[in-house]
């Protein structure tokens, strides 16, 4: 079995430091059995950084934790071609990649609303959102109800410790046009809440039963993972492609 | 399509309270389509009822309502031959069923945290776990690392607004007992973080790479959602059985 060490460049969850003791007698057990390829790590505290500045901080520490850790590897004498490196924050932020040959930053190929609350990238960015439809009203409470909740959308409230809680997901018109101060302030299990956002000036506009509306996800993981594929809407328009997912363990 | 007209019990989402004008309306429309076959509700707003007797008295405001409902239907000289309830809570407290004619209930089948946290069983009734291996320590934090993250447990955290919360479940040995004072304290996407319970007594017990857990769960529901199928145990023991999910929409 190929093996990559982790190393553990920010303290997030796990790894060796990359002065660990303990490397060089991992990596030599690995080396020995003809395992060994090389060291990865995930600057999971970036999540957390706001701004390119601070995340391009978090990419240098991520960076140069896995260089250190790979250095001391060769400098024993033992072969290290995998220097890996990912998460999407860094992978933006990045000014130097010096030493590491891969990059695995995943949600970007979507991005999110967690993404957009620390300025990796714009609400225009996202290109995952779940199609739903208005099933009911309750005037009374300002709540316009869906058929999408937390089953279709995930339980992910991300942007929940963010400068901005954006619920479980903000609503676009089915062209993807975002609408302005809504919010899908609830979910249950196969129900969507969408009321105004606390302050919000404009009224609750008029969507009837029927009018169909796109959520834009927290996190774009965990809302695809309770789906079995994507519906893939070309650029030009034209008939939706449908790209499975890979699932299960 | 054959419908049932869902009614408000508890103000808790979606329906029209019994005595709603529009309901005879509504219920004339369906019955002149042939669609027409009763009435609906669930009580949502039971699931923070702690306790049997507060539960009991949720299941006979949902009973009313429902039957109200369906007598005022009757009244005005339409069928209405389903009178449907609906929730776990109330279908363990409910004393009297008069009227209804259909329980819905769910979670039920497995139990969760969730339900054991409002007393409607008790955590050695929880039937579904998620089976986890240990891949790792981290001793300065008190951390056990296992390879069951949200992604396998959900994100649900159902028992954060409870009087115990569970995080993101209690850890089990692989033969079902509880083992004391953990839980699975955080989860990434991947990973699951066990630690000792605030306040826990005993310290952390030695559980190597390579052991394998039993993770309940906060919301069954949310979690067997997050898996193609079921492994059956056989009460008796033997070769597991295999029950694939329904999923998708």
């Amino acid at each position: 079995v190929p093996a990559l060490i982790e190393i553990d460049s920010d303290g997030h969850r796990g790894g060796l430091v990359p002065d660990d003791p303990a490397l060089l007698g991992i990596a030599a057990v690995l080396a020995g059995a003809g395992c060994l390829r090389g060291v990865m790590t995930h600057a999971g505290e970036s999540y957390g950084a706001v701004g390119a500045e601070a995340q391009a901080a978090f990419a240098e520490r991520e960076r140069a934790a896995v260089v250190q850790a790979a250095e001391r590897l060769r400098k024993a004498g033992l072969a290290c071609p995998v220097v890996s490196v990912g998460s999407t924050p860094t992978a933006h932020a990045a000014t130097d990649l010096t030493g590491v040959t891969e990059v695995r930053a995943g949600v970007h190929v979507f991005f999110d609303l967690v993404m957009a609350g620390i300025g990796v990238c714009r609400i225009d960015d996202i290109a995952l959102s779940v199609l739903t439809t208005v099933i009911g009203h309750q005037p009374a409470r300002g709540w316009i109800v869906t058929d999408a909740g937390w089953m279709a959308l995930s339980r992910d409230r991300g942007t929940a410790v963010q400068a901005v809680d954006q619920g479980y997901g903000l609503v676009c018109a089915d062209d993807g046009t975002l609408l302005p101060d809504l919010v899908l302030r609830s979910a249950n299990q196969e129900h969507g809440i969408i009321a105004r956002r606390d302050g919000a000036a404009a009224p609750l506009p008029d969507l009837p039963v029927g009018a169909r509306l796109r959520i834009l996800p927290n996190h774009a993981c965990a809302t695809a993972a309770q789906h079995d594929g994507y519906h893939v809407l070309p650029a030009k328009g034209g008939t939706l492609a449908y790209w499975p997912r890979f699932r299960g363990w």
